[in-house]
């Protein structure tokens, strides 16, 4: 079993978190889902919905984890001791995923200095702005980096979850995975019906 | 503004109501989202969200009503209580929509008796026995049969929100909720690549 952590806070974009958290859920055998964010409790998302967390620091070293965006992003990103936080769990982790300005956020830690990654595309700037030493892709549906998985805007999130599934367990299983929830799954990261 | 009111109950499949929610949150000047349960409180999705409700008792009349499926269905179809609640909310709503098993749910109230609906394609026995007398249409992404609404499985729901909104707001305002969140939006309700 691996941990699957998924890192919220109160303006958290809720596709971005729960997209992913659909779909890895449905593979209870081999991932440990769970949902935490600063100081623990209940969080609301940007489209209000009150989600039930235990507190970032109770989060074991290894395994998964994933940082969606929002515009609670915007906050986060002038508290340095939740940066500090941050970076030391993207350190511990396994693997590190984000969706939309999540790699905006982790930018801003140093994290991903020297590696490529992608971000929302109509908010381009601004993590741009934040990791200014990211080697930035303006074109991608989603981008590996070694360990390190970012997304495109929102939606992108799911297409990448199943890249990162498909990565570590094969094709067949991310397929499966897409089908048994319908959906119709953006497969190539290289296609990006949405970048600008 | 318009109520959209998401009832959720344990087992509910995340994306069935998330992803709805994560579209119609972007329309806060038209639609009040909020989240409701039999009796309120934290209730846990079958990924293990747990999410905060209020009391589905306290649903306005009017407005949408919309009915996620998940594991959760199965228990709830059984409880008759809860069964005179969800016909009595779905009678009062303006319109009514329904994700993945949701139809099933609404099915066993009778609510559905007479009408054209749709639901998962994997678990389609499933709706089909519990309402005999629904007009099920084994190849579609969304079926729309008035004010109801009712889609395929899980990620269809998105898809079916979009055409909601496209019926009630034009095509340019769907378009411009997919773009929002980088959604590729499978725009054909005839269109149904999981249907068998």
């Amino acid at each position: 079993m691996m941990n699957f952590n998924i890192l919220l806070f109160d303006g958290f974009e809720t596709l971005d978190a729960l997209g992913p958290a659909e779909i890895v859920g449905h593979l209870s055998d081999t991932y440990a889902l769970s949902y935490a964010a600063p100081g623990g409790g209940i969080v609301r998302s940007a489209q209000g919905v009150g989600v039930e967390t235990r507190p970032m620091d109770e989060i074991a070293p290894g395994g998964v984890l994933l940082v969606p965006g929002g515009i609670g992003t915007r906050t986060l990103v002038k508290d340095a001791e939740f940066l500090r936080a941050l970076k030391a769990l993207a350190e511990s982790a396994a693997y590190v995923l984000t969706v939309c300005t999540g790699s905006g956020l982790l930018a801003a830690t140093g994290f991903l200095d020297g590696k490529r990654a992608t971000t929302n595309k109509k908010a381009f700037f601004w993590p741009a702005s934040v990791g200014p030493n990211v080697r930035w892709v303006r074109r991608a549906r989603w981008v590996a980096d070694g360990s390190v998985y970012t997304s495109s805007g929102v939606s992108a999130g799911m297409d990448m979850t199943l890249g990162f599934l498909r990565d570590l367990h094969g094709e067949e299983l991310a397929r499966r995975c897409a089908a048994g929830i319908e959906y119709v799954w953006n497969d190539d990261p290289e296609n990006d019906p949405f970048a600008i």
